[in-house]
């Protein structure tokens, strides 16, 4: 469970009183996410002091756990011997992690002080593109030979399991480290101890290579319910696994990327609260600039009309400009986020598009037609409308230009993202801000050409 | 692995040639994932006969796989007989899945057919409600005694545990159900034969109750990556487990959710293409009503100023007016989304507001002041504002409205998820066309504001 508050306090009240071998036994208690969360509320002074108090079996699982500006707090306090320590009992997958976000000083005295395998294992893992299934995946997994029986890899797991990050899942290499097949643990169970193990393997076991995107493993995680994927190079030699939680990560936080695009959001792979406000200005402002100055399209096309307008007296129909740009903007990011998202999800192919497209065309005439009865009637009634000498026509103007834009937004807004991921770009950063200048656009252009004819202004 | 296009010709060739046993020994290489994909591309009139086909004991795994449509079709063409033995073959959750999607008569059979137990238990599953751990949770676990020995448990295991959804988590209660602790599979490895279960368990492991919403549940089952989560009734009784691939189902179905919520669309859990177009049409006409009507806001603001506007002879003041507002729109829209999406990931806390809005004050002065500045300059230079005979001062007026619109936008955008989620609404609904429609109504306001200050207009 987590620590409640007062058990915070009683850990704190046993540091002040210096009752370590009490606190030792305490903290030991917890999960090493928890006691990486007590860890993170102290003064950052006496964190390297209480970090050394940990058990040494537990003390490189919290490690994993802390921010890496703590980290790098704790590695300057360490003497060279308890950095080694540590380092050898991370799962490399968490020191790369952690050595891809350290200044360049800290990191030469991490390698430094790894044995020559770690540092192999570390610079192998450090040339993964981030992105890629290489740099997701842990090179802690447990492989077995055909041959075998099943007692004797029960023998071999008991002898070699327990720093793995998992045994649940056994995989089957031959001598040249190629992948052969995969099993589950509980084959072992309930199998007989004679039992050879190229009886029970699956022997066409899903994988994925190195480099591999980090998404479509998650993906195939999630798709076939496992608790693990295995990760083999050009030659099919086994190299590493990729987790569940790896998986699950991957996906938080690629769904947070998408939905920062999506709000016309540079990505940024830190939680909001430890990112500055700099960090944050740079991440928003290309965005904003980039919109704004697209937004010239709409001022050349208003003031294209604007001497007609105010010619015509009819100023009012100004009024009406935001509403028809904003509903045509929200039913083109409503199409183009539905879009996105299921495309993200695998729930629709690039091939699909003439069926999505439509598909959105025929809700967009729903929607059109619905939203042009119910403008009208607010427009009569609600803008009192009727009071004006060319009321109906008024409305009516402005209900059908609302009906066209729906239709075009909605086009617009699916065809986007597809049209985007087939030449390449990620389909998240078509979404409602984008959507909305090129809507906005377009609804003016609508709006300008029913006043002239309908209302014969110019 | 997937099967491939011609393994998949290869499947339908064997059955056309009435090759049917050949047929059995080649589909059951495949994953029940990939099975169930197979049988989803096949014309429907053959569907239940090829399912026949299916061996006894996957032909439940590659069911729970199906669409509900085609569940439906294969229980109409099935015996009692049958359909028994699927009930009994299927999870419990995956079977409750199923009914609530199913029409009142097949609903009535399948019950009639189930064993009483089953039907017990699946009448309880039915009253959690949706949103649930009840809901995503599984009866079928592993649960020994505390008195038990290591090798007591596994022999328990290898007789019990072929049936479960997992056996790598075993938990621990006594005579009256009660959890009492945990451990993973892995310690009976490690272990001596002899050593007792309560030496080996976890205590106090981390449990939710039936009534827990199952966000938080998929929440902590990411944070301590678990593998699953007990789930226990008011007396601590334990009734289920959840296990990390529901999880990750929950996490990506609430995460569709809120990305449809932050688009405006009412939350819709079919995938896009089974989705027809009078349900889109539902689920985005509402939102498109609601904020077509608030948008009598802007209306109003603009019909109230239009006159002193038209007289004053600065029409082309109205070109700027869709560029002030989607830039206020866009900005108030990144604050609010990076708010929505930390606070559903845990990064922020609602007892973190006053740190949120110091934060996002200063980010919108960066932005503000950024953006004035790029304005004034596109304003003199691309709209060619210097033609104009008060070209400067109407530049000063458009860069000091986006200025104060975005510093305005980002704190309302930044504040109003944390107000919705104290009040108990959920925060994504109020992302950006929310916030463009009052983004948009304030913009106006400064705008004129400062056109008749400044400008000396009215």
């Amino acid at each position: 469970m987590p620590i409640e508050n007062e058990i915070h306090e009683k850990l704190v009240t046993l540091l002040n009183e210096k009752k370590y071998s009490e606190f030792m036994r305490e903290i030991d208690e917890y999960n090493p996410v928890d006691a990486a969360e007590f860890l993170t509320l102290l003064e950052s002074e006496r964190l390297p002091a209480v970090f050394r108090l940990l058990k040494k079996d537990t003390a490189a699982d919290v490690f994993a756990e802390l921010d890496v500006e703590l980290q790098e707090e704790i590695i300057k306090a360490m003497t060279d011997r308890e950095l080694s320590r540590i380092i050898e009992d991370l799962f490399v997958d968490d020191a790369v992690d952690m050595l891809e976000e350290m200044p360049a000083n800290v990191v030469k005295r991490i390698m430094k002080n790894a044995s020559p395998e770690t540092r192999q294992m570390i610079n192998k893992f450090l040339n993964y593109s981030e992105d890629s299934a290489g740099s997701v995946m842990t090179a802690e997994y447990i492989a077995v030979r055909a041959n075998m029986t099943v007692s004797q890899s029960l023998e071999y797991i008991r002898r070699t399991g327990v720093d793995k990050e998992t045994v649940y899942i056994v995989y089957v290499t031959n001598t040249r480290r190629v992948l052969e097949g995969t099993f589950e643990l509980k084959e072992l169970i309930f199998a007989s101890p004679d039992t050879l193990i190229e009886e029970i393997m699956e022997s066409d076991p899903v994988s994925v290579t190195t480099t591999d995107d980090r998404e479509a493993v998650a993906s195939l995680i999630s798709k076939y319910d496992l608790l693990a994927l295995p990760v083999v190079d050009k030659e099919n030699r086994l190299v590493g696994i990729v987790t569940v939680d790896d998986a699950l990560d991957v996906i938080e936080e690629e769904t947070t990327e998408d939905i920062e695009k999506m709000a016309a959001i540079l990505p940024n792979d830190k939680p909001y609260m430890r990112t500055g406000i700099f960090e944050t200005w740079k991440k928003r402002i290309p965005w904003l600039l980039l919109l704004m100055i697209s937004a010239t399209f709409t001022s050349t096309i208003i003031t294209f009309y604007e001497s007609a307008i105010s010619a015509s007296g009819l100023i009012i129909l100004t009024a009406f400009m935001p509403m028809l740009m904003d509903t045509g903007g929200n039913a083109g990011g409503q199409a183009s986020v539905t879009v996105i998202r299921s495309l993200s999800l695998g729930d629709i192919q690039l091939g699909d598009f003439l069926k999505i497209l439509w598909k959105e065309f025929r809700v967009s005439l729903l929607c059109s037609a619905t939203m042009a009865i119910a403008t009208f009637a607010k427009v009569m009634l609600i803008d009192r409308m009727y009071t004006y000498e060319n009321g109906f026509m008024i409305a009516l103007v402005v209900s059908l230009t609302l009906g066209c834009a729906i239709i075009v937004a909605k086009v617009v807004g699916s065809m986007l993202p597809i049209l985007a991921k087939r030449i390449g770009l990620d389909p998240a950063v078509m979404a409602s801000p984008f959507i909305t200048t090129i809507v906005d656009a377009l609804t003016l252009v609508i709006y300008f050409q029913l006043i002239s004819r309908i209302l014969n202004v110019y």
